[in-house]
């Protein structure tokens, strides 16, 4: 969406101690099919402060949906991911940090949420030295209020390979997705509603 | 500051690819000269952006005072310390963060002023689990008003042995500090309006 808009894009992977590496490959591919005018990968360790399913191996990723906010939640973790990104941008002389955060068909995540990109918005704009001195930096979310099936068609018609993508939490070392998580879930479901054959390379069949 | 004010301190040190690690093993004495309850340090590479004397090595630390912003300000550094402080904070159940910065004697580093700290915290009880389910959490700068003349003070009515601390931007190997960067004439000159010896271990005499 912001190639379509006419962006010049610099693609930035964070490497933050997840269960698995098939999503920093799936970005690098994702970065070229894109022409990003670069990709590059900043390495942080969550791991050290544990808590999440996605950061300590101690905690299986559930198989099933969960009540309320799910152990898959990494405390603070799009927080760094924007301030890496904040970075980024501010040595690159970018405008805008883009990020595909989505608050609809969700794990109610609350860093996922329209208010909080707002709020890192206003901060984003106190904390950096280009800011200050006259040159804000918008921080865009084009897909946060869309549903699965509405991101889905929109990626179709912008010609999006979805074949690229990995979004499972726990995909194994050929990159292959569980097809129980919740990422799994919402993203199966996504393409059933959209009524589009569903590309993405499965490992099991669904557990629902 | 905090532990006269009856919290438990869970100490917290980032490795961010600084030009010396004579600061990271100062934090570990501190931690320890203080009673922290724990004493844990987070990695995260930004060298991968550059853009500072501080992250590449390449770009000298300015020895005299410099116009404006100086190139010793990393992009989003205090953000992604933040952002690391508050998944360190949620994971130990801590009702607050603790920074030590400060914007009355410092470099004019945008991500040292009060309104950045007071955005942090507006964001904070956005983005985390613990905030969206009714217990926030709070930031505190406590010395982010104060004159480092009145910070050496406070240090030593609250019994803070300086010399087990590092300000100094390019210490050498043996943590002696280079007595001519904007930290060390800040930190000299605190002492020196005080009116307190200055226990910093220097490699070299003042340059003016």
């Amino acid at each position: 969406m912001a190639r379509a808009d006419g962006w010049q894009c610099h693609a930035l992977t964070v490497d933050y101690g997840q269960r698995h590496s098939a999503e920093l490959e799936a970005a690098a591919r994702v970065a070229r099919s894109l022409g990003a005018v670069e990709h590059r990968l900043a390495r942080v360790d969550l791991g050290v402060f544990g808590g999440s399913a996605l950061t300590d191996p101690g905690i299986p990723v559930p198989r099933k949906p969960t009540e309320g906010i799910p152990i898959t939640y990494v405390p603070a973790r799009n927080t760094v991911f924007l301030a890496l990104a904040l970075a980024h941008a501010e040595v690159t002389q970018s405008d805008a940090v883009f990020t595909g955060v989505n608050a609809v068909d969700y794990s109610g995540y609350p860093d996922c949420r329209p208010e909080f990109m707002e709020a890192f918005e206003r901060l984003a704009n106190l904390a950096t030295k280009r800011a200050v001195e006259g040159s804000p930096i918008r921080i865009h979310a084009p897909i946060v209020r869309l549903s699965k099936a509405e991101i889905v068609r929109k990626g179709l018609a912008l010609g999006v390979d979805f074949a690229l993508t990995v979004s499972c939490y726990n995909a194994d070392a050929q990159g292959r997705a569980c097809n129980a998580c919740d990422a799994c879930r919402f993203r199966r479901a996504g393409f059933q509603e959209a009524g589009i054959p569903d590309p993405t390379r499965y490992a099991a069949s669904p557990v629902r």
